[in-house]
């Protein structure tokens, strides 16, 4: 009895790193890694982000597909698979919303000087300044998938005038939805912040380079909790030493952990966070060994979908 | 030609403090405090928060009824205003959006470790810690006044299992409200954060003492955002260094600015912020003192409401 796990979703997550995770909670369980060449009889469950249209054929015992994540809507109306498979879902939303209330964390920390604070009370220094009002401050995200537009959502929800950007137009409840480059530079340019939550592409390492920054606001910080390879480092941080921006707080980087002798450590402009923005990935994926288990118990599967109503 | 402030709103604000905010800026202006005993033919402006129904008799020539606040649904129903007088508000919900959205920012910080990544920065130390989520948090909001009950209505949207505790009972959305003393000890030892709220009155000053720390959770995190006299400074310290509360965020004080001297500036678990939560305060009542100068001078007022369509 075996699962098999072909995420199809490299830039998400590793085949290998799933099995690592799952390994030591399923002892004694055979687990394959990426797609199938021949027929695998002994595959009970696949795990998988995009259930792709041939699988059925190489998987002829197949009872469970895990969904890495909560969006169903391919698998429910594939025509291949058969009607005796049954589905279930993870709940990623922890995740998206642990980095949503990272980024509303780090906004309000800046809006309210909380870092600035620390600093005087170490030289006993008593010096209010005013406080920056979220209703008064612009964010743009950058990237709106479930990650990106759950970040936006949350701003917006806190009371920040709130605009996000991506590569195809999207249309998001309160959020002024932004596409394509010319609209990139607009939207750049009226923004206090600018979170990005892009993922790791051949399109987007780079992307955040002398030109992006330039782009930005005088004064504007820059966050990023999406990849590292995003990032032009040196760009950055000619950007902060010009007075262009006005700071940035990092959660993701080239390497990590960050070289010990990066200049961003004791750059004072630039707030570290040591990649925890969406700490509980790990917690969520477990339960893809647990609905393994429950299934060869012949118990009830967490958060199976009903084929007929899609939930 | 005379103000007469008359708030009826003690646990908020004094007469006489508002007096001596606006004294400076109407020079030569005579401003009265408190309810009118006899007629007041002078008195062409009242400013309070509780329009008395007595009150168009004592003031024969009012003109404009400047509410401290934004809800003027009473005075625009009370049958004894005649309808020559005009009605204006403020903007205080300014004040109290800014209380809530530092005690927000104050207890993110706090759940993303945002402190103590700044201090592991200047070490260059990678040492991600488990981010903790608003939604497995409790916070016990002391006081639910019109900043109190704005607080905890933030926190709650934020997703804070949020609580209140109030000497008269009191009924909000979304919060669990606690009054009375008996109340008080359990409410405050479910909770992972305290937040005061409180005004400084006779019985409100040393509240935070000993009793009221011990009865709070292990490692709980105390903020005070309402008034400095609340706290018995030395019990806070024992508190903190006894491993029984976590840790400390405050505001305000006994005397402000914080004495150079108190041992609170370099105590490791205490937070310090120069009473910068509502900082907006005194800009919006100085409308009052703008809406008396543009009465006299015949100029449009600020806010003045329609009192056909009451807005």
């Amino acid at each position: 009895m075996t699962l098999l796990i072909d995420i199809r979703a490299p830039q998400w997550m590793a085949d290998q790193d799933l099995h690592d995770l799952l390994a030591p909670h399923l002892p004694g369980v055979e687990i394959l890694c990426g797609p199938p060449t021949q027929t695998l009889p002994t595959v009970l469950v696949l795990a998988t982000n995009q259930l792709q249209p041939d699988m059925a054929g190489f998987l002829p015992n197949l009872k469970l597909v895990q969904k890495l994540g909560a969006g169903v809507e391919t698998m429910l109306t594939d025509p291949n698979l058969p009607q005796n498979v049954r589905i279930a879902r993870l709940e990623p939303s922890v995740q998206a919303d642990e980095i949503a209330e990272y980024c509303l964390a780090e906004l309000l920390a800046e809006l309210r000087n909380i870092r600035g604070y620390l600093h005087d009370q170490k030289a006993r220094l008593w010096n209010g300044v005013a406080p920056r009002r979220a209703a008064e401050t612009s964010v743009l995200v950058l990237g709106l998938g479930h990650i990106g537009a759950r970040v936006a959502a949350r701003l917006a929800e806190n009371g920040f005038q709130t605009s996000g950007w991506s590569r195809t137009q999207k249309s998001l409840p309160a959020i002024t939805c932004y596409s394509g480059e010319a609209d990139l530079k607009q939207a750049l340019g009226q923004s206090d912040f600018v979170i990005s939550v892009l993922p790791s592409t051949a399109k987007t390492r780079g992307f955040a380079n002398a030109d992006l920054f330039g782009a930005m606001k005088q004064g504007a910080v820059f966050l990023n909790v999406g990849r590292g390879d995003l990032v032009v480092d040196g760009d950055l941080i000619k950007s902060l030493n010009s007075g262009h921006l006005g700071g940035a707080a990092l959660d993701v980087f080239h390497t990590e952990p960050l070289e010990q002798d990066h200049p961003f450590w004791d750059h004072a402009k630039i707030a570290i966070t040591p990649h925890v923005s969406g700490w509980s990935l790990g917690e969520g994926l477990l339960d893809v060994a647990e609905n393994y288990k429950r299934l060869i118990a012949g118990q009830p599967l967490l958060r199976e979908i009903d084929r007929k109503t899609g939930y």
